[in-house]
């Protein structure tokens, strides 16, 4: 039996890692590190040094190429779907070559949580192996951003909507919503919205030695990371972002 | 200066610390520990563990008794904000005692993490000292959770709802919802909603020795939990639970 443990492992701070997921990563027979295009460098980087603190046995750790999604394919859920299907095959290849025995643990090093807009869980699920699923839950980009800026993600008894920058874009300003994170925007999707009224909390590379952070009315601040992000992904070659809306009409 | 961490600790699974809350705790002049009732005896204890375990000088723990909140006062934002003007007031009175000179670190340990429906930092806003807030962000509730029942959290591309027990008992359904977790409901409120093509994950003491589990249909698991609860709380002496609610119509 395969025992597959998807270890949560923060947002980039080496230290966001958990004892449960350092444990978890020190029992592993094989550590599944998958490298990503060129622009993914410093993250390939981040998971590098992550496991030459923790794994002290290097033949452990194997590198695979991923999969690119086809970006192209105007089905979105289907390119989604050959995507997930093409991760798992990799995988499944990675732990028949290094534990031919089927037998042992095997760590998938997961950005931020695996239940949070991740899909580890649902390639998992595709594996054609007697796998045992194990998760290990992670800091998210949500807590590092609410801890980067030392505010509440909410008001109090008040509710939260957490969705992505596409649905932003299409669908507007939830209904009846107070307070909405944003993920998974590649093109900074508020300024879609009527700034009027609303609050932005921005963070760039949260928790990573090189964070960005901004906040303010979405009319003033809004501008600003547009410009702010732009820059940086210029610079870096590479962006991850996040952030907070939240009306201004009623006191946080 | 005082510098105030305010430091997530996770749900109480010891090993839900992250290296940065560690590293926090131990760099700490003072660590405050606030007791509460007897039925939270179990969470004194496991927070005493944590702290015997990650602070190497045990002068520098002071316990404080928790104010009550008046849960009688029928206006709930007053009766809240009164019990946290208490609070502050016995942070304050603790580190006038212990850190004269107002100056020194202070490390207050929060369960889960101190952005998501916890008043840390709002208690933190009244204190009349010179204070620096910084935030360590810890392991939610909703991420042990997932990672309990080994579940995604949202849906491929799709957003997600998080609320309190008596919002959803007042309000039904959130509007256009797909996945919904449910915080601070001592009530199960989900008795309150149709339960047809609804699914549930719930967890009781999640994280924790004592975890429970349980998921299926509304309609079926939800009558099992509303028992699980009431034996469980009955047993302990209190209870933390959370659950994830989805409509069944589509695929994970």
């Amino acid at each position: 039996m395969i025992e597959l443990d998807l270890i949560g492992i923060g947002t980039g701070h080496p230290d966001h890692l958990t004892l449960q997921a350092i444990a978890a990563m020190r029992a592993a027979d094989l550590a599944l590190i998958p490298l990503k295009g060129a622009d993914k460098d410093d993250l390939a980087g981040l998971r590098r040094d992550i496991c030459a603190r923790h794994l002290d046995d290097g033949r452990r750790i194997v590198e695979f190429q991923m999969p690119q999604r086809d970006a192209a394919d105007p089905d979105y859920r289907r390119g989604v779907n050959l995507w997930h299907d093409a991760i798992a095959a990799s995988w499944q290849a990675a732990i028949r070559e290094h534990l031919p025995g089927l037998s042992g643990r095997v760590a998938l090093l997961v950005w931020g949580d695996p239940s949070l807009y991740d899909s580890t869980l649902r390639i998992a699920d595709r594996l054609e192996l007697p796998v045992i699923r194990r998760v290990i839950p992670g800091i998210t980009a949500i807590q590092a951003l609410c801890a980067a800026h030392a505010i509440p993600l909410n008001r109090v008894g008040a509710p939260i909507q957490i969705t992505t920058g596409r649905r932003l874009r299409d669908h507007g300003w939830p209904e009846g919503a107070d307070t909405v994170v944003v993920m998974l925007d590649g093109d900074c999707s508020f300024r879609h919205l009527p700034p009027d009224g609303l609050q932005i909390w921005w963070g760039g590379y949260v928790g990573m030695a090189q964070e960005l952070l901004d906040h303010g009315p979405l009319s003033l601040a809004g501008p600003r990371i547009v410009d702010a992000r732009a820059a940086a992904r210029a610079a870096h070659g590479w962006i991850m972002d996040i952030y907070l809306l939240r009306r201004a009409d009623q006191t946080v």
